[in-house]
């Protein structure tokens, strides 16, 4: 229990308020919280059980126990955690139970280097409606007790892998993705080293919430991914970490960056499609899926604000960018990108926003042990 | 419900790991924890109900909670967490109840502006034997759901006044301190006052303390102050801060502090009897006073390094001097101090060290609404 997730990566998001913080560019995700909304109040009243929330707990306790797992510094995880209170207040009152409303304890969950200071400054103070915590580590293990939670939420974390797998970084192995930074466009092997890790990472991310939440508990997941039969590669986004790619390596052939450490660098994200994801959930077995659906409508189909686009990937992979290849070259490789990304057609052409919000709800079972 | 601390100063350590940080100058608070630590294992062996914890949860509830109510950013309050859980394994282990030994979930808190980044990268990492999550804010409010907590923990955070009271800084009122830094010496309208609050900040703390603790549950403090009839004037402490009080009037016949900017800061500081804790617990009515004693060994009666001392208190109050006078002041203040302070025979004189560090235990009483 309580383990720090040792071999395994920690990333973060840019911390602070500042101009390329995530803070101030995390409207794409926004966005993601703004269609899971209706959703989340459907299936909230649907699936949540009050019965069984009142009667596993004690007289003495009668709070209603919500995580965010991969909260980030706000706001995107105060309006997720606002719209989940109001959909289960809803569902007390539609049962004519308003007097039984309990009191909400909400923990928000990130890695230990996220910036928890402006998270918790951030949090909302008039009247939230709440108890907030804090919870630092890896969502890939344990993090609360046994059946200390009510209802899990994650919105668009799960696309960030736990770590790269070996395989493609190694030169002997056929998943060795030289001289890019990502799977798109990349040999099958190097998707499939992905895959495989992303597989292992949703397995224990289940495990770990199959013992924190009660039987019957919601898990609520909003993912980033791609429809069945899309590859990244034909994507908007794809092209996008394609052109990034292709400033890493001008950078190498002008003698900026060493070939060794472009190879040795890949972002650590993966985008599944509907039937990879139900896969590993069934063979983890501890949840019933109540669905998986894309959300309609998905994230914005206008044309993006290209200076937006690029503050918005540097608030993302930023943080990962300066570890690996140290401070210097960030604003160059930001200024070289976005020279390429606004003569590109292809990342503002909408036939390439393939991409997809999907909203999954499973429901922990109430007769498997984990 | 999860109230802000409208009205309320809000006062932290100095945050980080550096030369001045309480981090690296908390050894005082130490010997506070230290000293606790054989009570703590007595009085958890005496009092704790087992079968309270056990009876109250639901079977999907076996974890046992505990708080630590103004932790800073450690170690100190990793070292008090780890004797309590030490305390209540071994009252398991001696009703031969071992099986049964909880998950643990451990709460700390402190003021919203406490280095949160700072305290959860301290965690212990290997092993450490609980689940652990920040909650920011006053503790004189409420923090988490009713009934969340088995046992709360809170040492040498009481004497740290939520506010200064206004009469102090009342130039038309008899308890105005002009001139001075805190109540030690002043008239004793300045005390009464100091007094007052304390009385209404110890009552807050405990009726939220009260709703948040199950019935029988434990309250440890542990807290500096001085034994009956002894005044804080007669004390190296007292002394201390008459030091440093002198220090700033130097800077103002200098010109270098504005009159009315000294006038309008005091330490917010109050050391109190047994006595007065002991009438403040009884009047608020939702506690059993099982102990107040002073801890023995208390504090270090050995010759201070004077160095060190110093630190110590740069540590503890540099942020508010900052905050109220700006950080110019600051290096030279403390320059004056260390020069008036290893010139002075009182603070280095044994029969001068009179404050006392008091260990008190509070039952949670079974059938008194809060």
């Amino acid at each position: 229990m309580a383990q720090e997730d040792s071999g395994y990566r920690t990333y973060h998001m840019e911390g602070g308020d500042g101009p390329c913080s995530y803070s101030q560019n995390s409207n794409y995700q926004k966005q993601s919280v703004d269609s899971a909304k209706q959703m989340t109040n459907e299936m909230i009243d649907q699936y949540l059980d009050l019965g069984n929330h009142l009667n596993t707990s004690s007289p003495n306790i009668n709070s209603f126990t919500i995580a965010d797992f991969g909260c980030s510094v706000g706001p995107n995880t105060f309006y997720a955690v606002h719209n989940i209170i109001e959909a289960v207040e809803n569902k007390f009152k539609s049962q004519k139970m308003e007097s039984q409303i309990p009191e909400f304890h909400v923990f928000f969950n990130d890695h230990i280097d996220n910036d928890f200071n402006t998270l918790l400054k951030n949090l909302p103070t008039n009247n939230r409606g709440y108890f907030a915590a804090a919870v630092p580590g890896s969502f890939h293990g344990r993090l609360v007790p046994d059946c200390a939670l009510n209802l899990a939420h994650c919105s668009t974390a799960l696309h960030w892998l736990s770590k790269i797998p070996k395989e493609v970084t190694d030169e002997k192995s056929p998943a060795w993705n030289r001289g890019r930074i990502h799977y798109a466009g990349a040999d099958k092997e190097v998707k499939e080293a992905f895959s495989a890790q992303f597989g292992k990472d949703l397995d224990s991310f289940l495990t770990s919430r199959g013992r924190e939440l009660v039987p019957g508990g919601l898990l609520i997941i909003v993912t980033l991914g791609f429809p069945d039969g899309v590859e990244v590669s034909e994507s908007s986004m794809g092209e996008n970490f394609n052109i990034l790619g292709s400033c890493f390596r001008d950078m190498v052939e002008e003698g900026i960056i060493a070939d060794e450490t472009l190879d040795s660098f890949n972002l650590p994200f993966y985008y599944p499609s509907p039937s990879e994801m139900k896969a590993v959930m069934e063979a983890n077995g501890l949840f019933d899926i109540k669905i998986i659906e894309e959300l309609v409508p998905p994230i914005t189909r206008e044309k993006p604000d290209l200076a937006v686009s690029v503050l918005h990937l540097r608030a993302i992979i930023g943080g990962l960018i300066k570890e690996h290849f140290g401070e210097g070259i960030i604003d160059d490789l930001f200024e070289r990108h976005i020279k390429k990304y606004v003569e590109n057609p292809i990342v503002s052409d909408e036939k390439h926003f393939k991409e997809a919000s999907y909203f999954v709800l499973l429901q922990r079972k109430m007769d498997v042990a984990s």
